[in-house]
């Protein structure tokens, strides 16, 4: 840290394969940023505490203990320790509450870890779901934002739609397009025929945009227009060649995933309310096209900007216990 | 061979991952059944010759030469010798009108590489498509019912729906159902949740049922219902605990992903119109359940009958030429 701002506090995201920490100022400013592959998945629960020191241990004051606040599947039951799901319906302004503290020896560590947030099936049609991370980037939302009230879209392995009415998290729906797209396009028999795609190029910007039409158009054909993917590369002869065939070709399979995805999460969502998307730059670019071509407008707050306020809003209201 | 009837022919199913061959008699009854593992994937086309000599070289008579009738993808442009795709619409009964003839060092063998189908893209809604394998099956329900007209569903890893109007194919839709069943299953996040199934289990079938209602109601919430079932295996408290939870879970996975296949391919269709099924016992039975839950009627053919009888009415074309 060159900086002359004070260190104050320590914000984490411990995720299922990776650690993001940020030494913040006590105006919640960064004054510095680190990230390793450390996650959840590659640790045991007596481990968190050395892989935090051996992370950011030269940021420690000498004798100060230091809130760190910590969101992400270090709270999961096969975490660090389990902070138990909060049910929605939930403020998101209060997910400090529900914090629980892990049992650390350096005493200079003042460890949160917050809660996820899990919904029960009901008669409305709301389905089982948990998620562990996204609550703290939607409570980032709010405290940018504490009249929000809309549609919020995080994208990723498993995407996850939100409806919030000024602060409080009504329902949500996990998709697991990420997940989804990644094993047809490097596991199925369509992995043959694919290469990256490119959404700046024009062709596979057609083909993707296509694609979210056709699936929302008609969501039962979905599982076989992924195999037609793989019978257009062995016959369509309108097809580019070479390279750009297969970012053709991956940018359709995206498109079906995502537009399968949008056809289900929109439903009964107003033309007119824009949905907010949270998540990295390309991806949520991806997800603006893919509502743009259904008539939808959206926004996009970057993920490490609505991460970051969600723990300073979480500290915010463990200082004040 | 111990049977005193003599062999005709050599009815061979050569696959991406098997090479099952028949020795048949002159009236078509089979005399002896051989199984490998040999199949496309792991030959180049000089392996062919071998690899059949060596499954069924001692079937051989010392001199005679012996048709040897030969569908699936060995006839592909990656197997012994492509035998072009024949273009839908297309007659059952002239397969062999298609079949090519490798070149081959023993004068015994008399083969041919049955074709497979394909389909293009038009303004009536068909997908590119293809088939190879299949298209023989189909042609052994029509050797067996020249006037059979209706729906044909072959389950498997790239499910096909065929529509046949008096042995002529008009059309055909192929589903990547099993394909993406196993992805999902041994690959993804829903793999930590699941264990085998058993439709014979009442909870099994009940979970079964259920999935594919509900993706038939509504089938773009498909991949949602799909985390959702990792997130019911987190909060679902009315699910039976032990081996049985992951049960459960694994057929409601396989309704889901068979459900929407059928979403798909039952548009149009009249429920009074039976569904034929050709395939393996355990999977048209999954097949004629699932059908059975959204209204509809089936009868099973089993798939070893439908090959040789179309592999049988291939022959008889070709002896005619």
């Amino acid at each position: 840290m060159t900086t002359r701002k004070r260190l104050a506090w320590i914000a984490v995201d411990w995720g299922s394969s990776n650690l993001r920490v940020w030494a913040m100022s006590d105006a919640d400013e960064v004054l510095a940023h680190r990230g390793t592959e450390r996650g959840m998945l590659g640790l045991s629960s007596t481990q968190y505490e050395a892989t935090l020191l051996d992370v950011l241990g030269d940021w420690l004051p000498e004798n100060d203990p230091l809130d760190v606040i910590v969101c992400g599947m270090a709270g999961a039951r096969q975490g660090w320790r389990e902070a138990p799901y909060l049910v929605v319906p939930a403020r998101l302004d209060t997910l400090a509450e529900g914090a629980v503290v892990p049992s650390v020896q350096d005493p200079r560590l003042q460890v949160r870890l917050l809660p996820g947030l899990c919904q029960h099936r009901d008669e409305t049609g709301k389905e089982f779901d948990v998620m562990r991370g996204e609550e703290t980037q939607l409570a980032g939302l709010v405290a940018r934002e504490p009249e929000f009230s809309g549609r919020v879209c995080l994208p990723g392995t498993h995407a996850k739609w939100a409806r919030l009415v000024v602060g409080e998290l009504l329902g949500f729906q996990t998709f697991m397009s990420g997940e989804l797209f990644r094993l047809l396009a490097q596991q199925s028999v369509l992995s043959h025929s694919l290469s990256e795609d490119d959404l700046a190029d024009s062709a596979c910007r057609e083909a993707f945009v296509t694609a979210v039409q056709d699936v929302s158009t008609e969501p039962t054909r979905f599982t076989q227009r992924l195999f037609a993917i793989r019978a257009g590369d062995l016959l369509d002869e309108r097809l580019p060649g070479g390279e750009a065939r297969g970012a053709c070709l991956a940018a359709r399979l995206s498109g079906l995933v995502i537009g399968l995805e949008l056809a289900g999460a929109l439903g009964g969502l107003d033309e007119s309310e824009q949905v907010c998307l949270i998540g990295a730059e390309a991806l949520c670019h991806r997800y603006a096209l893919a509502l743009e071509a259904l008539g939808y407008t959206s926004r996009v707050i970057d993920n490490e900007r609505a991460v970051l306020a969600g723990l300073a809003l979480a500290r915010s209201t463990v200082k004040h216990e």
